[in-house]
């Protein structure tokens, strides 16, 4: 599964409305409430990224986690970053 | 509890090799062996974080998680840091 290209990845992004682009990524930032809730929000990420084999970075600020995804790869973002984001999208949802 | 002095700060870095200053805070990476791993790491620390109300910034990056210490309220580093920073190393080496 190869790097998508930019128009691609725009239509992508349209669909993702929580997502920005950032450089070879794709960040969403999701308010957690407090620092348990955003622990607990990256454990709900697991078992996702897990059968996925596809990790995001995640960073826990207090009571927020900003997830960004590439497809290290290949050097970009692929579908499988895409795939991964709606179903963070669904367990943002939760909340 | 205020900010403690440059001195403070060179001493107590003594007595956690595995910590760096950057800036106003201390950080320290643990690799956990895998984004799992990673990701248990980061639960072991909730309650110590919980106790002390003092919450870390956490960055997870595959099996890596970088725990940052700053003491925002008072604009830089305080006992609570280092305090926290003990209590994370003893969990680091559980691994």
């Amino acid at each position: 599964m190869g790097r998508i290209s930019e128009a691609e990845i725009a239509t992508a992004l349209d669909d993702r409305a929580d997502w920005q682009r950032n450089g070879d990524a794709i960040v969403r930032t999701v308010d957690c409430g407090d620092f348990v809730g955003a622990v607990e929000f990256v454990n709900r990420i697991v078992p996702v990224a897990e059968a996925a084999n596809h990790h995001p970075d995640l960073a826990i600020s207090w009571k927020n986690v900003t997830v960004k995804l590439s497809t290290h790869s290949e050097g970009g973002l692929t579908e499988k970053d895409f795939a991964l984001a709606r179903e963070i999208d669904s367990l943002a949802a939760i909340d």
